[in-house]
């Protein structure tokens, strides 16, 4: 028995029957019904933001307990509940008011934000094409305007030769790069083609993917295979080496330098060590372009000439940097990601595209043939079936919308916003550091910082010197502080920073509550950010923070 | 330097500068440009299609290589190339005649099909919220909508107790479910979980997710990790082992019995042989449900039996037949499914989602710990964060998408569209039957059947008898005709089946090319598959198939 129940207050004419069906295959039921589709598809395009109240809507006034109670239902109905136009409407009425407004300027919290609005366009046209890039019999052209869009932001990221992207752009057995659903799948992508490089067949061995983790090891007589990365780097490495088999215990976090970029000293000792244990193999070094926390970006060069010198595969995180390279202006901050070996960048970051889409790039053409994987009914061998090397099957066709993006924007249009970020998460961290109450704690190398809130009393204590005891009385209470300051911002709803833990100096033994910002809504601007941070001192001042330290809330 | 290169022939009022970026975020142009868009958005949503040719465009007019040679310029401009409206247009002109017609009802060979008109309603605004659901403070109430989705699915397929469900729908320690991007990932993380379960914690050993596979199998004092299913099994099962480092020669393709279902007596068989040698861990069994090439369906209730005696984790890969549980006459084909420890179902496939969404169900609501990944600005422990269990990072909102679609269809709606495609599969059967040139090779127990031509002569002298040599070139024959049958009528674009390998008796040593069919589009009819039988047939002549057997093309 299905628990699919009939309720009793359904409308007589919602009835699933086949003309109803076919209604809802070819056109919507009637002339008058399809100028309502079109009107809220108006809405959808140019209004749906409005309908947001003024509030980023992170917590407005319904808590989420209370929400979560009008979700409980767990019933799917027989017969239809709603006609289209209604649906529409409850999405407009009742969901995206209790949605979070990321387009809104005053939500700088995260790394999503407002999306051009063609973008909308952009998707709706993908739906209705509906094709599954995992074949060509389910693609065709897209297959192929797939491998150029590739080969044009392999070119923005590696500056081939242009003979190179001649040969390669077209060519059916090779691989400049894939289409993912995100920066996550694609760093699993990136470590897991560079753990098979260094597991190859040997003896009776067959190769790690054929055989395994386990038997790898012992074909190759190690003990462990081992992952670099700064402590800076994305969680999704750590779950990559937990996916892999390689144990998330071996994506081994080294230390930072004050700017947060991975300590080259601690990285070269790391490396001269494992290297002289027979036993143990690093797989990767992992640089940060856009550190997710502070948008550090790591000294690619430095970490290039190591990897070379060592023979290790070199990974680029850029899912948040990439699209920087499209900036004349700041482009050379990324200076050295031409040397990596495999690069993510995310689509639907700085490359403003709608949730959810990234991409992997190797800088060898054949390097993806570790990863190779055929079936009978698609992917054959010698077919142009794109689904042959990725870690998803099905896949829509995202590269149609970042194509469009680009014909529509220009580098330019993204140089612009991108630009915008940055010079104006710089004016943030003056603004930060103009103001007694607060410490600016990363500066914003690309449109990142963190900064936290001191207040004055603590301010001249910590200033004068205090006992190692009084420290962590103090640690603890600015943690109070800075939790229950972005807690309360964030309730009120008319803004959002977002919070991590840092340490605020990389010799601390302690790991600081800091506010973090990240300036990507090209309608952030100077005034915005004052207001923020006058929101911010009068919750402050409201905490009524004690003499003896301890905030009450 | 960027590859970026500004080339003559661009309009010179196309030009990226701060206001026209206000504008494309805001309001595109003016007024006339914005009905404009709303003319071209009416297109997309009511009828795009009409603007693909009567072909089902597999491979039209234009063969691949000379598109490809459209598909080479790999800059990407500075200055704006088009605007949105004159992109649009050359997508509706220029790429939709040359993508497949995946929505046309003689497009019968692939598991991507026609989708009801809404879809691209709601897709359109799944885009313009641009909720990511990796965490709370970026989708509010999708987070809780998800909940609840995931929970009347996974109540669709296990159909546990009330209670069970008011306990889990809103909790935020447990999860019934995951939204991925689609089956691969399901798939994958299902063996995820499975992997970790059976390589816990031991001594000083962490678990498998921390310490990887090598460490795992020396601490549990094992040399192999094994997954069984059947030959019928979906390649990302194998894809998974690899990936997982468990080895895809570890993923074990058991045989099938006539009916191409797991072969319960060998299945057993392995089960106990593994059983006995204390070396080798059975980490999962895979069973079925709608196979990709022949949409069978594994005996589940014996397999669910199977695992249980053994403590075996069972999987079900119900991404193609998951839906099926919605029709009242056909959900007893799945019967067993609920005692599967994990189901993978498709929202792009039996639920008409666009591309792509998958989900991931367990019966143990938390099964999914063992998967748990936290980081510092996100997905803190005890926040309600749906990011901490899922394989991917960011993702859209899938959920409204289907919850959506639920409620404007009812699980009758869907029915009747299952029902149409089990009921017109067997219909082709017949059909298939009664024509000479044909031979049924697998019956359609879902929407999915498989064939293959075999010329009147060829069969007389198989009937007759022949000798093993004889066979052999018959065999080879037979599969070129077919290969070339496939081809041919895929390249006229005006039908479309696909192609795939398989034993016409399970205990054949070859491996025969077969003609398969998927008939999802509910405008499929006995006329349409008549027409693409009689044109199949008219091929068959044309290929004027010599006396010693080798087909001239």
């Amino acid at each position: 028995m299905n628990p699919i129940s009939t309720p009793g207050n359904i409308p007589s004419d919602l009835v699933a029957d086949w003309q109803t069906l076919h209604r809802v295959f070819i056109r919507p039921e009637d002339e008058k019904s399809r100028q309502t589709l079109i009107k809220y598809m108006e809405q959808i395009l140019f209004g749906l933001h409005e309908f947001l109240n003024s509030h980023v809507g992170v917590t407005e006034a319904i808590p989420l307990a209370t929400l979560a109670k009008s979700y409980t239902d767990t019933t799917i109905r027989r017969e239809p509940e709603k006609k289209l136009a209604d649906v529409i409407k409850d999405i407009i009425n009742e969901i995206a008011p209790r949605a979070v407004n990321v387009a809104s300027p005053y939500f700088i919290g995260h790394m999503t934000s407002a999306i051009p609005f063609f973008m909308v366009h952009l998707k709706a046209i993908t739906a209705a094409l509906n094709q599954n890039l995992i074949k060509l019999e389910t693609s065709k052209v897209l297959s192929v305007l797939e491998k150029q869009v590739l080969a044009k932001v392999h070119r923005m990221v590696y500056n081939r030769e242009p003979a190179f992207y001649d040969t390669h752009v077209q060519n059916v057995d090779t691989c400049l790069g894939l289409f993912t659903n995100g920066g996550t799948t694609a760093n699993i992508t990136a470590l897991w083609v560079a753990r098979n490089q260094c597991l190859p067949a040997t003896g009776n061995f067959a190769g790690v993917e054929q055989d395994g983790m386990a038997a790898a090891m012992k074909a190759h007589d190690l003990e462990r295979l081992v992952v670099l990365v700064s402590e800076r780097g994305h969680f999704s490495l750590k779950k990559a080496g937990g996916i892999l088999g390689i144990g998330n215990r071996n994506i081994i976090a080294v230390g930072v330098n004050k700017q947060h970029q991975i300590d080259m000293n601690e990285l070269t000792r790391q490396v001269e060590a494992f290297s002289q244990n027979k036993k143990i193999k690093i797989a990767a070094i992992v640089g940060i372009a856009g550190a997710t926390e502070t948008g550090t970006i790591d000294p690619l060069p430095e970490m290039a000439h190591l990897c070379r010198t060592h023979g290790i595969h070199f990974h680029v995180d850029a899912a948040w940097g990439g699209p920087v390279m499209l900036s004349e202006k700041y482009a050379p901050l990324l200076d050295g990601i031409r040397e990596a070996d495999s690069v993510t960048i995310d689509c639907h970051k700085q490359f403003y595209m709608p949730m959810s889409a990234g991409m992997v790039f190797f800088k060898d053409p054949a390097a993806l043939d570790r990863i190779i994987y055929h079936a009978g009914y698609v992917n054959r061998k010698g077919s142009v079936d794109l689904g042959i090397k990725t870690l998803e099957g099905s896949r829509e066709a995202s590269s149609l919308i970042l194509d469009s993006a680009l014909k529509i924007m220009g580098s330019q249009g993204y140089a612009l916003m991108i630009e915008h970020g940055i010079d104006t998460a710089r004016l943030f961290a003056q603004k930060i550091k103009d103001r007694d109450l607060f410490q600016l704690v990363t500066i914003p190398v690309l449109n990142i910082l963190t900064y936290r809130a001191i207040p004055p009393a603590l301010k001249q204590q910590m200033d004068a010197g205090v006992t190692p005891a009084r420290q962590q009385e103090i640690d603890a209470c600015l943690d109070q502080i800075n939790t229950d300051l972005q807690r309360i911002q964030r309730e009120a709803g008319k803004s959002f920073v977002s919070r991590t833990c840092l340490k605020i100096h990389p010799a601390d033994a302690y790991t600081a509550v800091v506010l973090r910002s990240v300036i990507m809504n090209p309608y952030t601007n100077g005034s915005i950010l004052d207001q923020i941070l006058d929101e911010q001192e009068e919750i402050l001042q409201s905490l009524q923070i004690s003499t003896d330290l301890k905030p009450h809330t």
